[in-house]
């Protein structure tokens, strides 16, 4: 899997019926050290996520094994919002949680 | 998937029997937010595009979740027609609707 | 699919049973733009082509789709020779038809 | 496969269910000559891991031929901890093996 | 499938169930023009091949064709040693037949 921030939408109407229902979110995979971001790819949602989550997304024909993408015309799927993540004992990154109101990542 | 542009088209005449029927679109890879154009590919067509539309094409086994290429000797399928994508909120591209005139893509 | 050109052939003796029979061509990536070659790949045959021929080949598990590479240790086939194509409306290539003498490609 | 090192963890609550009780461990390639590290990937466990272990893993459709991932959505699973590797009949690393002490790696 | 080079081993005790009994080799990509090494890749041996010795090697799916990978976690597979390579009609490589003596490669 591959981690990547949620950037933006793309939205088509004529399209393989296969991917009806689908929504087709823009990523750009993040280097989760230096924060930098690569290139960008368009994953189906399987999980509901909205811009700017940081998210975990399989590629590939691991992308049809969820219930949605099941059988479908589909190479990458977002499985996983993401709430923190951790390089050499340190935490770099926690999403911030909105009823707590805590924050403390890099 | 990746976004796209059509930029032409591939003919054979001596090839599987799988590929038979098959429209061999000449893609190349779109950056959303620059427009910069990346490698070429070449996928089939499952959904009836044109030159100078932008698409979402599958590759690996996903290619081969379309009716039309079931089974089929074929690693990339343009599954969508894309109407109009945005980043951070903003929409950087729209598709030209002929019958309304209305074009405000970036 | 990518666009290559045959540029050699591989020899082997001792391989896995499920090669045999297999004619292993080397292909280098082409642009079909600038005509420009990329890395070399090597590719089952399952049209029978010549050196210097162009090509379509497919990789991953698009390359065991044929009657030939079906449920083989193969991850590239050749599937169709390129008769022509064209970009943005202008024929880059057309190949040679030696019955007829007409050549006009690029 | 490819080498790599296990550097850190990824934390998710909100997943998909295919991909519930993995644990995501991050890694980064290793070239197994000058140690040098590469890019970034997440990939589940299936041997039991820690940080600081140099591992094997598969990419792709592999990574769902174990117990653990078969038939989820994952494209990367450690399924080995290496003990140690040579190039050209030399060995350049050897795990330290906590019980005998021993450690002769480069 | 690629051309490599055999350059050495890995060792793993604890690892997935599934490779149990699997030969890891450690395989430089090579450039049959050019006899450059690229990047590393681990593979396992499925027709036996010892360091020094011109592979052919499959990734993804394909490399788990072969009776002794299949259904096993396992990304990229040697499965032919190789004989002799040429380009544009030029042979390039000759492997060594020590019954012969016979030895006229690049």
């Amino acid at each position: 899997m591959l981690l990547g921030r949620v950037v933006g939408t793309v939205v088509s109407t004529r399209k393989d019926p296969g991917v009806h229902g689908f929504k087709f979110m823009l990523l750009k995979r993040v280097n989760p050290e230096t924060m930098e971001e690569g290139p960008f790819v368009v994953a189906a949602d399987a999980v509901g996520v909205g811009v700017d989550e940081f998210v975990l997304y399989a590629t590939g024909s691991a992308a049809r094994q969820t219930v949605m993408t099941h059988e479908r015309p589909c190479d990458a799927v977002i499985m996983a919002v993401v709430d923190q993540w951790e390089i050499a004992g340190e935490q770099l990154y926690e999403k911030v949680n909105p009823e707590s109101g805590i924050w403390d990542g890099g």
